[in-house]
């Protein structure tokens, strides 16, 4: 404690979902203590209850960095999912009503927006932005096939349909995923979250082969805040919409338990792909 | 009959709706003569039941074709929603089959593509395709407001955010429609329809102000096929949301029952607003 900045204990802005459970032990595991400030209304109280923690509300930004120093954090992730609040649901304390004058109405014109003045505001503050992806190597999806199953021709004209999809919807910072079915987007994703959006396409699904979920990074995103993430949940969800398969990108997406990912994909029959964003980049020139 | 081409009757290729009927009814009122082909499954028998028709399955392209050439149509117009076809689904006849050919796999890849190649291949089959809207002059939304309500300044911040979306979005040939609210994209429509995509929204609302509905022509899109389309129960669909008010693209939307919409907005606190797309180029360049 108290020694070099890599030594000082790892700040964890926690929100929902197994992911800040993973990052605390993987930090522990490797000898760093960590300190877990979990936000009220989405940290799950049983990922993050074995770690030292405390509770605060997003909008009290003041309180959450009155936590991180003092508990001497100065490296600090920001991991599991939060639902997007609006300017009136933050409520935010005397130092959130600063920071928010401060990162200004615009950022709340798009998700990234605000996540990118959050990492902003929080590196203005004296800390410093570490990636989930970066603590949790071994958690981040590679490139190829993960199970036995490969996508066919159909599947590969689908994908590519997707990505096309979320490239132009990720120029306006909207969405992260879509259903496509031979050729036809089915469902593309707002705030609804990727569980909702796939049981939806599952509902308006057309007769023959069945669609794919492709997930990506938004173009620009910044890789140290909120980045998609698949578990067997999201392969279990896709069997039951009648989808023949999950792509994710890769180097881009937290795979929450991987053997058990593959072992739902085989099981299910479904592939489980990671795109290369080199490829996309390429298909974008 | 088989005097000048203007004076053939015209040919109206119906899916669902009130506004095939309406067509009918103004050609009719015009003094021209109409023939029907209800597109099976979509046209409403009670809508076209009034007019001489005959119906066919979309994929018995020809029979289509020739119930078009046994009543001496020249003029077609392609009006009301069909539930977008698999190429599976379509169960083509063999002249079906042979245009399915022309048209390429391709042209699955997208909603206008599809279209597109629907008046493209009419027009190589020696018919000239109408749009609706040049039919139904007075049905087409106007700009400016038509009830009594205002957007206030954060609804207009909401209709800009919900343009650049949708802009955006057509770019890759998906979806005609978004809800915003307070900046934030609550969501997106692909195929599941303007109604089915609001109630989601309302569901998803944040407190505060409500979103807004934004329903656009994509860019490059055909105006002769598919135009938006807004009626009463969308005006009540948007209420019943906690919508603030819809706005639509003027010139390129068919209302339906313009006084109804207009006391439905009205009668629910909802501003009804039409967009210039004059603006919207503006913006873009």
């Amino acid at each position: 404690m108290g020694g070099s900045p890599a030594a000082a204990p790892l700040g964890i802005l926690a929100g929902g979902g197994p992911f800040p459970g993973r990052v605390a032990a993987a930090a522990q595991a490797a000898g760093r203590a960590v300190f877990v400030v979990a936000l009220q209304g989405f940290a799950e109280p049983a990922v993050i209850g074995a770690f030292p923690h405390a509770t605060a509300r997003m909008g009290a930004a003041g309180q959450i960095l009155a936590l991180l120093r003092a508990n001497a954090c100065r490296d600090v992730v920001l991991v599991g999912p939060v639902k997007r609040p609006s300017i009136l649901d933050l409520r935010p304390d005397a130092e959130g009503a600063r920071l928010l004058a401060r990162i200004g109405r615009a950022a709340f014109a798009g998700d990234d927006g605000l996540l990118a003045a959050v990492v902003r505001v929080l590196g203005e503050e004296g800390f410093r932005v570490v990636g989930a992806h970066e603590v949790l190597r071994e958690a981040v999806g590679p490139a190829g096939l993960l199970g036995t199953v490969k996508p066919d021709a159909q599947a590969m004209d689908d994908l590519a349909r997707g990505q096309a999809v979320l490239r132009a919807l990720g120029s306006a910072d909207v969405g992260q995923a879509c259903v496509v079915q031979q050729g036809i987007v089915l469902a593309v994703e707002a705030i609804e979250g990727t569980d909702a959006m796939m049981a939806r396409a599952g509902a308006l699904a057309r007769p023959g082969p069945g669609g794919v979920l492709i997930k990506l990074v938004k173009p620009g995103q910044d890789r140290r805040a909120d980045l998609p993430a698949i578990g067997p949940n999201t392969i279990r969800g896709a069997a039951a919409a009648g989808l023949r398969g999950v792509a994710f990108e890769a180097g881009g997406t937290l795979l929450h338990d991987r053997p058990a990912c593959v072992e739902a994909a085989d099981g299910a029959g479904l592939f489980l792909l990671g795109v290369e964003p080199g490829a996309r980049e390429e298909t974008k020139a």
